[in-house]
């Protein structure tokens, strides 16, 4: 029996399914809806992909995604550049900036150390880090690494390597998600609320 | 404050948006993942893009995608030309090839008559499949639409225009789907199966 697809069809399908979260079934959708969509329209998705990745790069102070120099939160003149928030990825600073409260600059990571997926502590960007600090000016590092072994890891090899700076390393507080039920919390959160409980 | 994302990034996120079952968020984090490939990889995608747009259009015949002027099914010579099994797009062809039992060839709708939607009879491809049963050869023609308002309503006005020709319409056999349990089958469905019963 011949394929079922096109060719071309075929090889966007499996395109598509090489992205995250995307099972064969649902490449196979997203390539027939290519298949509605106007001509014009595919050329802009295909240029707004290749753009995309040919000019955006890593900011040379923070790491996060920028098509200039330097990202949009080291060049602004506005924000607190001697407080710096360690974070796993670009998209972790999004979930910063919609709180509105943070002032302070960034720095992106770009992974986790964990030996078990290969990722070793000289993949990431640390020594960026470590040259800031070394640089100046730094008054507070906030460890803002997601609650998860990996992050916890992570933020407790940083903090070591820090130290020797005298810089102040703080951790995001962990404990009760507002909203959230005591019912549903589990035991970890439970105990971490426990334990750094404050005065009313 | 500046915007959240280098500008090209969000052009790209936007893209991805687009597409049908994808959300802000999650074209967020396939955006972020693009800038994770390697340039090469991403012209890769973005070649397959415009090139299954250009390449693959409609079959003349039946309307299925191909990059020929005939699909795989009407240029087959082993598939049976005479009962064509009418669908609503060409991803339900694939279901009934994997079922590896129809034999048959096929003619694709690509849409279903829904007025609430502004879908119209002439903007489907009926007077195609009229045409293909006018020109003779034609035994039977399999309506082969979704059990939903829209696709029964499709089937039962194309059943009405073929009526004329002669030719023998069916419809796919409805009921309880098997591995399915009773107690879960809705009313509309049990009582199609009640309704089609067969003797055993």
């Amino acid at each position: 029996m011949a394929d079922l697809n096109a060719l071309p069809l075929a090889v966007l399908s499996e395109q598509f399914a090489r992205l995250p979260g995307i099972g064969m079934k649902s490449a196979q959708r997203l390539a027939y809806h290519v298949m509605e969509m106007s001509e014009e329209e595919v050329n802009e998705f295909a240029k707004a992909l290749v753009n995309a990745r040919k000019t955006v790069h890593t900011c040379e102070v923070c790491q996060n995604f920028t098509e200039n120099e330097k990202c949009i939160f080291c060049s602004d003149p506005r924000r607190d550049g001697s407080t710096i928030c360690v974070v796993e990825s670009p998209k972790d600073i999004s979930a910063f900036e919609r709180t509105k409260e943070y002032k302070g600059v960034y720095h992106v990571l770009h992974g986790l150390i964990s030996p078990i997926d290969g990722v070793t502590p000289d993949m990431l960007k640390i020594k960026e880090l470590l040259a800031r600090v070394n640089g100046g000016g730094i008054n507070e590092v906030i460890m803002a690494t997601n609650p998860t072994v990996e992050g916890e890891a992570t933020a407790m090899y940083i903090t070591k390597l820090l130290r020797p700076f005298g810089v102040k390393v703080t951790r995001l507080a962990f404990g009760l998600p507002i909203g959230g039920m005591l019912e549903y919390a589990d035991e970890m959160t439970l105990f971490k609320a426990l334990e750094n409980r404050c005065e009313i």
